[in-house]
């Protein structure tokens, strides 16, 4: 199969840590630049000594970030920067006849006024906006396969599109009032000298954060509104938890008819596992769970699995739906590469887990 | 102050422990009896070494648990039992003129119907019922300086029923579509030798479980209708979370009027902090968060606080409520001790931080 | 490549698990049989669900352990038992012709008697001691390639004996006064439903345990002794701490002759380099840390690979060497894998990293 | 009993937190001032959230340092400061009056010349050296009382002084040889927005670190050559554990005289009990664990207290003996306030547990 050569941009934060991990040992890929402003000059066996048992850790050295270098490098590259920042490589990466596969939240959106009103800056390229995929494969494979731009979604928003997307678009359940309830390990803050991520401010602490106008929130109601063929406006409300990956979510929907009886309850989760199983029974890394089984973060830390489980609340009349991610991996990097392969014309799996 | 003599039946799990250590510390209780089947015959020092400072440790031995004799030992007896054997350690205890403080779930309903409902078995002394106090002070204060058999709430009930009873008596929420989504430390599950809590299990994992049934689920919604004045049915999921202790709800509730306004929704907003405020603001155990602040487990753990934060959302249309606490202090002994504090007639604070 | 028929018994547990992932993925082996008490008649996807995306975890279910009937499946078994069972296992599986890698402690040793002293009972085949050989490739690799019992090395024992062999064997260290400091995560106690390893008696606590004389202290002081050519008898403290996976073992080493002077301690700290050079800096799973640089498990865990650090300190005369590998993986299954490959003739590095 | 002003300069660290917590429910001492550079202006209920239930942590706000302005208000100020710093606000205080409490390591040393070699700078005030008492009250219990200048010891230091002063006192080990191999929790560290801190690096992370030369060696050195009247040179070796609280030190010892059979084993082992009983039975924060009980952190976690336990290894013919402390408490904090209670005339108990 033809390789390809690949790079990142901004590998020294977990996710491009994670990417190099993934693209090191991926069987097609070559990967031929790492960047990262701090790290510049030392090699990854240097900066990561994980890697250093890998043939290559010891000659690849970390390097400025150069766009105009990078295209000379590299066919494919991987973005793991700063929203706004991002925009900035895309352009001239793309000029230059490279494929962008974009970590950052800068190509998610189609609308630069949601951008600009959860972001708080204008959009920095949004001619580019139209052509970008978002870089779900579950539901933009096809797309992802003929496009040069890839808007890799946010662990969040990956935790909660893929449960609810095929149950809004069979109409099963109500587009209002959807909540969501998520759960993260510390990883999904990034690798940032904060005190507030410091180890002994976040073992044995449980908290709520940027409730209640999380900015992913913007891209997990524009692709639950295209989904849905509506604007959907729903709550969501992360906490962070003390483990290092890991999201786990848990989604409180509402059933589009009341359910009046035991009997139609049980009429209903049958629809819903019909609904899931049509959307997902061949997808390699969606996980239906059976029976008794609840999803479980350990279970899929990495992994690009992301598992889903539901119930039927008849005494409340909710349909409940938990799902549970790495957040490195299926959430961030594992997808970007999902979408590598897609783009490359390998098989989806190549590299993953 | 008059001292009284007081006994642990149960006093080798995370809840006994915690009152231990409680007790033995209280400026006006004399810790007289602890009984475990399992450790009868060694002393506090041998089987909890933490406390072996304490002058108590060496001389006080674990006995088998015994109504007769606790009943000649203590005036107020602690049952720190699995429910269904409390209730049996209870009747004769009553019987003996002790007063009994119930952390079990055996006296926290009034109805034996939905107790069977909710724990498989009939109720093993329904004629106790009517007189059992549902020991959240905040709430039944009065009451459970009458009473002789005090039923102190569960872990998940207190940090639900704390935020929400306020609100439903002042008509500012809907009682229907209530939900809360809560994430607990795992000395909830108890000191229990199960595969599913061991280190290698819990650490690195986060999981739901219960769902959708979980037995707290009918004290809640018992209480909740009282507050209500009409029966309330809830939606709750609990987790499971590697942290030893903390319980942090985030409760997603219905305004009473829908806010069709940034304006409504201010003075919504108002409304919420004025109603905890006549709640709470002189309550020694109750602390209404202010300006950013959102509630942390570490904030709260070892202390008999439960603090609570609030947040209008008005693009979803609801309000959300979190609240932390220490499942082992205000939602199990030291709201147990509490209580111990009204009946004694001691400052409701003494021995709790 | 020519595949193998491969099967565990005693899959059920850490070390277990830890195999069937390994084998799962590795190129060569073919998985045909899993056994587990507990566990017979469910799939792999049942009790692993994390392993339920592998095509093969839907069909292969573990049976009840049957050495006759595993002798026709397989042409190399591991046996992941508790001491004095595997030996039970081993009889008529060699009998049948298998080679069987066994990581119990029940081959490790040469001498019967010392078995019998450390484990509390007669060896259960003393007859295949001299038959078996010590799996460590690193030091055995010949020999392993030409056995059919590889005797699998324990967890700690490999940590340390990777670190001191080529020094004893160099005449650079002195074989008395040997001292092992070393830390474990808890996978280390296995997959037990003990009060000790539950969540909340590991979590926020470090203890040591099994002072002075742990079991592993045998078959190190065998294998320190052989590469020493004289006996040895060392010190060595095991301690628990909260981590999932990873030993790091601290050894205190006097050099062979006193350190005089700043000159001779930089000179010995040269042989030091160059000893662990000529001895590692060839071997894909052991990585000698340069400059700054100290062992720490978490880059190690998940992979087979061993790191050793080491620093002379003149001021007390002393050489500390560091080592930190996954005591799952290099301290257990990586390592068993590593000589599955070597018996089967396959590049050494099959299905590690 | 009479009250003291007390002032903590530097309180918004973790030594300076548990400070905090300490002399807020101190029976006799009365908290005045608190300073922090970054946190001046706000009160200790909004740094401090777990704080904001104590009546105090509304109006005292933390101020800008000023020697003058604290020398005015408190009759002791504590000192938990960068070494350097610390001693620049002691000389003044000393001048005003005050007593000062000091936690760093400015004071802990008798010489400017070793204080110079392990901290790399000149001391600042070498003239007040021969003033200052090592603030160990179980050795320099006198002393402390009727100093004003008290160096309060290390957290390493702490845990491997108390074991070791009286077999060096007693003659029962040679002052040569000694090994110290320590693991901290990450508090250890400081409140320091560093990535090495950070949750997810140090979380499933086990690490040595300072390596072989850390600046808590001349502390403890110094002391241990005063006890044993002739210069100590000791080995070293602290690692970083994932957890908040807690030293566990492993100390390796020779006896004076070899041990040459089981009889003198056994006679040595009850010299050792005999001399820590002499030492230490009636001692309130040194608790000697008894049968076959190791020390754990979580035993002495939020205690004054500091466990032992020891054992002779009759193979190895050494003595290890294993200490338990909470860093922050007797390791730090707990230790300076014992201090404060001698220095008051309170009983030395006063305000810990």
């Amino acid at each position: 199969m033809k390789t390809k050569k690949v790079a990142i941009v901004g590998a020294s934060g977990y996710s491009g840590e994670e990417l190099v991990k993934l693209l090191l040992s991926h069987p097609h890929a070559e990967l031929v630049a790492v960047t990262s402003r701090q790290n510049a000059g030392q090699t990854l066996a240097q900066v990561f000594p994980k890697f250093a048992s890998h043939p290559k850790s010891k000659s690849l050295r970390f390097v400025e970030p150069s766009a105009a270098l990078l295209a000379q490098q590299a066919e494919v590259v991987f973005l793991a920067l700063p929203h706004g920042v991002a925009a900035e490589f895309a352009v001239p990466l793309l000029a230059a006849g490279c494929a962008v596969i974009d970590l950052s939240a800068d190509f998610r959106l189609k609308s630069a006024a949601i951008y600009k009103d959860f972001y708080g800056h204008d959009h920095p390229a949004p001619e580019l906006l139209p052509k970008a995929v978002y870089g779900l494969p579950e539901v933009y494979r096809e797309e992802i396969r003929e496009s040069l731009l890839i808007a890799s979604p946010g662990c969040y928003p990956t935790s909660i599109l893929l449960p609810t997307i095929p149950l809004l678009k069979a109409g099963l359940i109500q587009p209002r009032g959807i909540i969501a309830d998520s759960l993260s390990g510390v990883t999904g803050a990034g690798r940032k000298a904060e005190i507030d991520y410091l180890f002994c401010e976040c073992n044995e602490s449980v908290r709520p954060y940027g409730v209640p106008k999380h900015r992913h929130l913007s891209e997990i109601e524009e692709q639950l509104g295209f989904a849905a063929g509506t604007p959907v406006v729903i709550q969501f409300t992360p906490h962070l938890i003390p483990v290092n990956r890991g999201i786990l979510s848990t989604l409180y929907l509402t059933p589009a008819q009341p359910l009046a009886s035991a009997a139609e309850a049980a009429a209903f989760a049958e629809k819903i596992s019909a609904c899931y199983a049509a959307a997902y029974a061949q997808e390699p890394f969606v996980r239906l769970l059976e029976g008794k089984a609840l999803p479980d973060t350990k279970n899929v830390v990495g992994t690009n699995v992301c598992e889903i489980a539901w119930r039927v609340d008849p005494r409340a009349g909710r349909l409940i739906v938990m799902s549970a991610e790495d957040n490195l991996v299926k959430g961030a990097s594992g997808q970007a590469v999902q979408s590598l392969n897609l783009i490359a014309g390998w098989p989806e799996t190549a590299g993953l887990i």
